[in-house]
């Protein structure tokens, strides 16, 4: 995948293992960023301006990097550990959402990550760039079926908590003691039909102004931090 | 400002003394769009893919719309009428963040939000557009210095909580029954020094993994959310 701007660049550089090569622009004469190339061994060109911003889809800063794609887990792998606290993403579309999603599960200590493999953001630059180096520290895994993947956890002993407005209950009487999944609604539509079946709560944040949503990663804040409360 | 999409453009029509003039990409044909603007009597113009590329700096999707500036409330107007919890930001510099802030604020039912007039981004087209038509049930203050702000919040009857991680308290500890101005810092940097040492409490969202913060709106839901726990 592609990943651009400065910043997000030297991040990575710390990780090296993971740049396959860099694009610079002409002119381009950031020491750091050179030095850190050089010393890995990372194999550079120099484009335009033009041909850059045709690469990216956003400000890049004069350095575009290939990095290896995100190697996604498997349900398997994360069940080994016995996990308590599962997130789930019920299509999640923005990756600026997917990236600080990521970086609250990662600081909350959420043991792994459940996203659909169809309409549902992937593990993009964007989403790379916007989780600030916590994409390593967390487990995401891609499945086919949510719904049979929520059967699955139902049998490992999880309680499913969806987010809704309608038929909900208060988010804050809800008992998180047990294994909890929570699932994140899609960011127009809320959970689905189908999933929404399958919860065994469902819960509601309160809101007193004319709105009747929250930001999809505020949202998820908001419930993780809830479901941690009582437990570390 | 400009604000451009085709989401907002329609929410904006609803609103219409607010829209000043359209620019329409040459061979746009969404017919809603048209006869809203037609029925307004909102004047518009066509314009060529690269020059409306030019005008904005992110996707327009063929609309851009000129929208009166965002009018700021003073100080005073925001304490008439008594108010409780009070939002101050601390140099913000994502307009996805303000934006998300903003939205965060009116679903909570905060009063005001205070921010400073410079080296922080003012309601510009992006911050209407992620704060998805709350705007205008929030009431946003610009103010020269926030030091001298705490002060007077102090004198009326506001205490000030802070967020960082050092030499601060569990943000569950805290006793939010009073009058609460709650500051957020930047993305980067966190709260300045100066504000800091005015704050009666630094509250801390505790983390279990290796990265050491949130994302800025996350971070304000969930003590946005903290605050009214025990209110409403």
């Amino acid at each position: 995948m592609l990943v651009y701007g400065r910043n997000v660049a030297l991040e990575l550089l710390k990780k090296p293992k993971k740049i396959q090569k860099a694009i610079l622009q002409q002119g381009f004469d950031d020491k750091k960023v050179f030095s850190s190339l050089e010393n890995y061994k990372i194999p550079y060109i120099f484009k335009s301006k033009n041909e850059m911003d045709r690469l990216a889809d956003g400000v890049h800063q004069g350095i575009i990097l290939y990095v290896r794609d995100y190697h996604y887990y498997s349900l398997t792998d994360v069940m080994r550990p016995n996990p308590h606290f599962i997130v789930m993403l019920d299509h999640i579309e923005d990756p600026h959402n997917f990236g600080a999603i990521i970086r609250t599960c990662e600081a909350a200590g959420v043991d792994a990550i459940i996203i659909p493999k169809n309409r549902q953001v992937s593990v993009n630059g964007t989403v790379m760039k916007t989780s600030v180096g916590t994409l390593d520290q967390v487990k995401i895994v891609q499945v086919s079926n949510l719904s049979s993947t929520i059967d699955f956890l139902k049998e490992q002993d999880f309680w499913v908590v969806g987010t809704a407005l309608e038929d909900s209950v208060d988010y804050r009487s809800i008992d998180y003691s047990g294994k909890i999944a929570l699932i994140i609604g899609n960011e127009g539509a809320g959970i689905s039909k189908l999933v929404r079946k399958k919860c065994d709560f469902i819960a509601k944040i309160p809101m007193y102004g004319t709105t009747n949503s929250l930001n999809a990663s505020v949202a998820s804040g908001i419930m993780i931090y809830e479901v941690i409360r009582n437990r570390k």
